[in-house]
Parts: structure tokens; C-alpha cells; sequence
């Protein structure tokens, strides 16, 4: 995905404003995330966030999206983010983030009443050792998530 | 800060799409962020943002913003939001996120390129309990990103 | 409610384009008539809607709206707008204006046939002599409104 | 001016939002203005602002903007929305409204510092007796914002 | 068809984005073909769009739409946009395009099925020598686009 | 380039507005030819635009440019875009057209008043069959394009 920055999406200082770049990181997470799923999807959660150097109007910001781990109903996915300046051809990190996403299904199993609901996406094939560092440490993410969402009910 | 959501807010599901409501969380703690530093901000990052229950349509997102820890140059807001079925009144929680700003200013001490430059940030009165452990948290959030940044840079 | 003037929402003259304030008043009048009636509201009319001094990008709009009046089927509802330049605390009166909507139910009592149709609001509690001074004066302002109305239709 | 309306700028009903046609009007004001004034403008008030039937999406919004009166810096505007459903051909009025405008220059007379400054408006020629009844009737409502302006001053 | 130029349209050049003016072609277009047609229209293609000179924030672009052939199911629009400094009144053509648009309509002869169905369109009134000429160069540019997509389906 | 189609990009069909379409195809091409040229590039215009099959709400749009010939001072970008259902991996054509865009470059060569000026644009290395043939196709339309202007110049 990719998006030329435009004096409409700019913030007072001339740079992409960051709520901005959030909306499109969850776009670019949303549809890597039904291409793995095959099924539409919902954001859970967003972590690890963290702005590294900003883009200005007129330049370009590059999404490259991959699954970093399959849940039961769930899947991570991460989001990094690029600048270029598409005239000199200079490109540096902006930003990356892991954002969690549900499979649901429309008028699903034995429901009905056409509230989505959470539904099971395929497993993830983890080839390589970056491959299971990345899912090792998804799988320690949502663990704390769990914690969290506990400890806030409970 | 109160939102309505309309259509154009909206995914294929009826509901306020994910991204948008990431913008608004950016926007709030913005505000927040240049009231409590007296100075612009830019977005550093967002922790532990976790999605509960979706606003549909017709209902009102609601934005509570508070300071929860300031540091040399930066500080972590607390964004809440809560959806509301303004005809009924109910309320829920939706989502909740860390943001963490930057305080700059631009020209300031001893440049003069027009890039921002970080500045200080005033300290923030701890008094309470619940204000003390927001900002143990804080401080243990910080210190997580910046060993991510140490390790993703070396 | 609070906005953020952004780039995107500004005129040439780097203040916020008059027609988005009005955009953002008549929201502000809809989730507070929805509050007060129970139901959905559509804008009736604005009256004596006068700006006072502008607000420029990056700083902050504040919106208060409160009912000044319940009628049979609509309500008046007055938004006061003020400036802020978050990073001085500064603060100004923008514009303000009274606002009429009325309350509608979708395939309401007898129709059926999916049009929304006027519905009957609550009473207002006039409690001080602010508040019967308001009242007062919407009350003139409709009367106004419906005799243009009469004028106009024959 | 001429707009269809589109799903973005819908609320829930399935109607154009009411503040999306305000942004309209005074789109349709600034340009007449601009245009008899031969100034940019900005707005300074909304009077007798009034819906008479909505405008539903797929149909099309056609804005009529007339000068009803000059005074020294400002100038009054009426403009008319009809709505139009351009495959029947049916159109109706939708609302009208009274805009006035104050002309301005940046960086004028004696000044310099950048901020726009009111400057003085071509008289409006008044031919008909149509003419005099709107110009007649814009002066009095310029006399109660007067009025009302002082008022609020104190 | 009036549009005001504001800072959302711009690209990084202080001109209106080619993509909005693109945009308001389509929109043009589709409003004088709904009215010629009697039909909800979607667009099929664009020839010979051509753009001479930039319109800058804080102008205004105006669009004329004229029909220019009228096919079994389909019509071509010639859109022309002019630009205009409306303090100095000043004029001058921007860009224009021959628009085709397919009339449909839903749920029509003997589907059912929900999907929008190409319809007949009424036949064209060519009075004048300036109509033949139109008319015969929109169908030249017809029999090229069928020839075109028969080359790339075959 | 990619694109998730929301509500807030559809007509009144359900499908994006044709409108929004060529506004992405515009920032697509303008992206490949910044690359290209290493300059800031202006839309000069749009040949053979085609639409073939729409794309739904919730259905991705992916963008592909690529050079086709390289002139003096503007090149051609040829845009095709797919939709995709990303659920089901469905892919299928949209629409693809022949965007001219000049570079470039602001307060250049001798200039100075800070007006955009065209720039000489690199030569395109072209190497395979399909490489001449869609140069020799950029070639014939650009000699219709430039006819078409002097005749329309008088």
C-alpha cells in the first residue's frame, strides 16, 4: 500500500499528521489480514507502536504488511511503514506496529441476528527462525493483553 | 472531545472503521499533550491499545484524555473512549490507548533550520495512588521501548 | 467537543473555513438534542449565528451546547464555539448560534413506510432566570420563524 | 454551484447531513461574495436559516447565491438550495439562508503585519422593488446583530 | 457545477490536486447524464482529457457538461472546467474531457437479482453544425474504445 | 497502491464512485512518475480510460503504473487497476488508462518567480517487444494530443 502525502493530511508542523498514518496502518493490517483469513475482519488491539522520523507533504509512505501469528480467532499482524522521497529516491523507517485482528462472520454459526462474530482463520506456516522468533514474541504480546483485559475486569 | 459517527466514519460492517477512531485517539491526546507542555507535539507512539466494543453508526464516541506520566522531552497520555447511544444513554467502554507525544518547538535554542526540536516538558503532580501507579507504568512502558529501539538499531 | 484545526479544515486566509465551523455546530446541536429528546433529530434551522474572531490552524475548538427550549416536536439549542491556543491556555469566544431540530422516529406511530416522522420531545426544566430569559427569546425566535414560514408559502 | 450527494455525505437517515449543507451554503456565499466584492471574504453571520424537505443521496443539491445588500465592509447573501432528482427532474426547495460576509485584504492599508483587514465594498445596485424589499430587510437584520452584539459586549 | 478551491484540495505545488479536478469531472458528468437519461449512470470511461492551465487555492473552478452522443445504453458528456480568480474576475480554460456513462438501473427488466442493468437511453436532438460535429467525432471515439477492448479480449 | 473501498468512497450503487478511482489513479501515476523522473510531476492529461467491472464496498483496489514512454519534458504512465476480493482471492480487471505528466521543477532555471517550469525528464530504457509497442502507441497518441491542441488553438 502505498500513499502520497498530501497537504490534506499534513498536521501544523507541514508532516504527515500521525492519526493519519494510524488510520492507514489499520487499512494496510485490515487487508493483509482478510487475504490470510478469507474472511472480513475487525482491529482487537494495536501494539508497540512507536514513531522513528516523520514524512512531509509530498513525499511518499510505503505499508508492507505481514502475518506475524495466527490465534484461534485472531491473527497479528505487522505493519511497517516507509518514507521516500519519491524524487531523490531516499527511503527511511517511519513507523511500526503489531496490530491484532478478528475473523468474524456475518449472520455465522447457528446465530443469526446478523451481529458479526469471531470466527477460526487458518494457521500460519513458520518457515524460517525469524518466522517463529516473530510468533514467540506475538504469542508473549497477547498473553499480556490477556492480563491486561483481566486485571481491568476483574 | 465528542464525536458523532456518521457514514462516512464507517467499515462494510456498520460500525466505526478501526482507523478512524485510531486518528481521533491521536487527535485527543494531542490536545491533551499541548495543554499540559504548553508547547506543538508530535506523535511518538501508541502502547496497549485494545478495542472492546464497537460504535455503531448513529451513536457518539466520547474522548477522555488524561496525563499519566511526564518525562525530559516527552509525555504518555491516557486517551478512554466510550461509545454512547445518545437517544437511550447508554454508555461503554470502547477503547483505551497509551499515546506517547514529543514536545517541540520550531527555530528554537540555537538552531534556526525550521525543523522541530524536542523541548522540556513541565513535571506532573503525582498526588493520588492511582496517579502513582499510572506513572510506574509509564515509566516501565518507556523503558520496554527503548530497549526495542536499542535492539531494532543494534 | 473538541476539534483540532487541522490543515485540511483551513481557508486560504490559514483559519478554519466558516462552513466547517457550521458543519461542526450543527453536530454539536444534534448529539445534544438526541440527549435530551431520546431520539434522532434533523436541523430545522440556525438563527443569529455571528462570528466573533477566527481560529487558526493548529489551534483547538471548543463546543458547549445546551437546550434552550422545548417545543412540541423540535428543540432549540444553543452552541457557543470558543478558540484555544492549547500550548498559551488562551482562550476567545468564536461564534455561537441557536440551533432548532426536531425529533424524528423512523417507521414511527401508524406509518410504516420507513420515513422518519416528527416525534414529541420531553419538557425543559426551567429552573433560573437564565434559563427563562433563553426560553423566552427562543420562543420569539420560532414565532419569527413560523410567520417568515406563512409569508413564504402563500 | 451544484453537488450530488453522495454516501459520505449522508447521516443515518439516508439524507445529506445538515451540517454538510451548511459547509455548502457558505461555499456558495464566499464565491458570490468574492465575485461582487472583487475581495476574499469571511463569513460573519448566518440568519433565517431554514429546511424545508431534505435531500436524499443519489439526488442533487443546486445552490442559487444572490447580493441582497452592501453595507461598508460587509455584504449580505441569500442562498437558496433546491433539491433536485436529476432522473425525474422533480426539484424543491430544500433550505434557504442569509449570509453576511466581511471583504478583506491581507496585508492593507497602513498595516502590514499580515493579518487580513476589513476593506470597503462596490455599493449594490437596487432596480426592482424586490430588490428594495430584500435590501430593507437585510438592513434590519443587520440592526439586531448590531443590537445584539452590543448586548453581549455589555 | 462551482467549486471553491480550499487547502484540502491542493497537491504540494499550491494547485488543485489533478485527481480532485478528476473527481468533480466524474461528478459533472454523472449529474447531466442522470438528467438526460432519467437514470442512475455509472462512468465507462474518459477520452481525451487534456489539462492547459492549474487553478490555485482560494480559486474557483467551474464545470460546464454538455451531452454530445447519445449510443443504445450510454451517452458521452463533455466536460469543460474553466478557472476564475473571482476578486480580479479574470477566466480561463483549465481541462476538459469526453465522459461516457452507461444509464442503469436496479432490479430492472426481468433480473431481479439486485445487480444494476444497463438500460436504453433517449436519443440526442442534433440541431446545429456543432452538434454533427460532436456527435460524429463521439462516435469515431466509440469505435475506438470497442476496437480497443476487442484487441485486449482477443 | 492499494486500497481498502469503505462506505465513504461509494456511490449510490454500492460500488466506488468512478470519481474516486481516477482521483487514486492520478496519485498512483503521479508516485511512478516522481521515481521516474526524480522531479515533481503535473498532470498534463488522460487517454483510454476504460472501465470494465466495478468494485465493492469492502473490496480492495490495487494499482499498477508503469512507464511508457519518456518525452522531452513529460512521460506516460500507463495505470491498471484490479479489484480483488480479499476474502476469496478473486481478482479481476477494473479499469487502466495513459496518464501524460510533465515534470517539474519550482524557482528553476533562470526563473525564479517561484512558478512551477517544466524539466528535461531521463530517457526509458526500452527492451523487450511489449516495451516498443506500448513507447510507438505513447508516440501516436501524444502527436493526437498535440494535434488536438492546435486545433483547438485556432
Amino acid at each position: 500500500m502505498t500513499e502520497l502525502v498530501l497537504p490534506t493530511h499534513a498536521n501544523s508542523l507541514g508532516s504527515v499528521f500521525g492519526g493519519q498514518v494510524l488510520a492507514w496502518i489499520d487499512l494496510a493490517a485490515a487487508i493483509c489480514a482478510q487475504r490470510h483469513t478469507g474472511h472480513l475482519v475487525t482491529t482487537a488491539g494495536v501494539d508497540e507502536l512507536s514513531f522513528e522520523r516523520p514524512i512531509k507533504v509530498g513525499q511518499v509512505a510505503t505499508f508492507t504488511a505481514r502475518v506475524t501469528a495466527a490465534f484461534r480467532t485472531s491473527i497479528e499482524v505487522l505493519v511497517r511503514v516507509d518514507g521516500e522521497d519519491a524524487t531523490t529516491g531516499e527511503r527511511w523507517p517511519c513507523v511500526s506496529a503489531f496490530v491484532t485482528l478478528v475473523a468474524v462472520s456475518v449472520g455465522g454459526d447457528g446465530g443469526g441476528d446478523g451481529e458479526p462474530r469471531p470466527c477460526a482463520v487458518p494457521g500460519l506456516l513458520v518457515a524460517t527462525d525469524e518466522d517463529r522468533a516473530l510468533a514467540l514474541a506475538a504469542g508473549e504480546r497477547r498473553a499480556q493483553r490477556l492480563a491486561r483485559r483481566r486485571q481491568a475486569a476483574g
